[in-house]
């Protein structure tokens, strides 16, 4: 039993202002982003160049440093599609706060994530999920073990594999949300770990209801055993919700100023 | 599978100003908050009149005549100690919009309460406890199983006894949480209803957590199968929550405006 691990997702290309600072190497605005994520409360932070297909080594190497030079060697997720870019990040990345974080692998095109992450004795975010998205719980299961046993084979302890039942979209997929669920379950009963990308189910919602969806769906998933989220920290009720849960569940001890901590 | 059913739990001799309403007769404060929980969304509403020794079944007559009348026969639960006060009360009950609900049944001293639903066409809540909170789920499950074999030998339909694993207070009660949880499930899986007084949880709490920590829990609660609650409906975030989670069980239709339904 631990404590949630959230994943701050705010430092992503997909967000013109940090695809701009990445570009042009300016501190500031990445920096600004950062913190805010660490105040709310964030444990990792992930860091998504892009494919950075031409300077992405150079790149991830000077975000690494500047991130955990300027705070105290935060743990990171590096998220790039370019595994040598991955690869230049471990190899300035400070481990005082905790392993690296891969991401992410999937039992398809991008199985070889794994290998990176076991040859780097990082962490793996491991995509249950081939080409498109699984039909059912036996198909993700299928990917999980195909993942699961080549890390296994390449000496990765099961605990650093972090597998993503891949959260989908409510509008268009409801009924399939149960399942999500389940087998956020499935992980959790074989003892594995597990995050994803959370606010995916909120997609396409009105702006005021995503924290609120959010809200309920990290709660029911924390119930199921999920044990870390892809998330925006900045998002105050989510991260209440979080560390409701996590008392609930007697993984930190209730304080009545909890919600401060 | 089926919406969560929320009982307003705000007409209780508990709060001195209702408690007041009640011995004067008076309907206005009554009928304000009657109004409020129905606005708020509350399906059921929760009459409790305490012991009410001597006047017990005209008053509860009287309540149940005033809010029936007012709002559209509204469904109500019945709650006192006072037993002949609930056979009054049912005798003067409309069930247009549902049985009547009993509240409650234990599987010691009120076990009887079973056989006052059981001869009225009620539902019955059954609290899943003896003389004293139960030690461990074994516990639980024992007095739930005495309860159901009375309900059933009496004639009642399964669905018509709601078992209430009782909500246990955090504070002084972190450990037992997930024991509650999982009992839920246990209840859950046997195809049976369920509610109970979940804002229990967060007794003892500032004020303004316990709206975040009771949605929590009803979150994951409903992830467990709870089908019910004795709530605040006028706690907003817990409503939002509830409806949220009705979405992700898909026991909802999903619209942008589903908040405001």
């Amino acid at each position: 039993m631990a404590k949630f691990v959230t994943i701050g997702e705010r430092l992503s290309t997909t967000a013109p202002a940090v695809n701009k600072a990445f570009s042009a190497r300016d501190p500031e605005p990445i920096l600004k982003r950062a913190k805010e994520q660490l105040d709310a409360g964030a444990v990792y932070l992930d860091v998504n160049i892009g494919p950075a297909e031409t300077d992405g080594p150079e790149l991830m190497q000077w975000v690494v440093k500047l991130l955990q030079g300027e705070f105290n060697n935060v743990p990171l997720a590096l998220d790039t599609s370019n595994m040598k870019a991955i690869e230049a990040g471990i190899a300035v990345y400070n481990r005082d706060k905790g392993k690296p974080i891969v991401n992410s692998a999937d039992a398809s095109g991008r199985i070889e994530y794994i290998n990176l992450a076991a040859a780097n004795d990082a962490i793996c975010i491991a995509l249950c999920n081939g080409e498109g998205i699984a039909a059912d719980n036996d198909e993700r299961m299928g990917y999980l073990q195909v993942m699961l046993e080549r890390g296994l084979e390449l000496g990765m302890e099961p605990e650093d594999l972090w597998f993503d039942p891949l959260f989908l979209v409510i509008k268009g997929m409801q009924d399939k949300q149960l399942d999500v669920l389940n087998f956020i379950k499935d992980i959790s009963d074989q003892g594995l770990n597990s995050t994803g990308g959370l606010s995916n189910n909120s997609n396409g919602m009105p702006k005021h209801v995503r924290p609120i969806m959010d809200s309920a769906m990290v709660a029911m998933a924390m119930m199921q055993g999920l044990t870390s989220a892809i998330v925006n920290p900045c998002d105050l009720r989510l991260m209440e919700t979080i560390k409701s849960c996590d008392i609930i569940k007697n993984e930190t001890l209730f304080a009545d100023s909890y919600l401060e901590m």
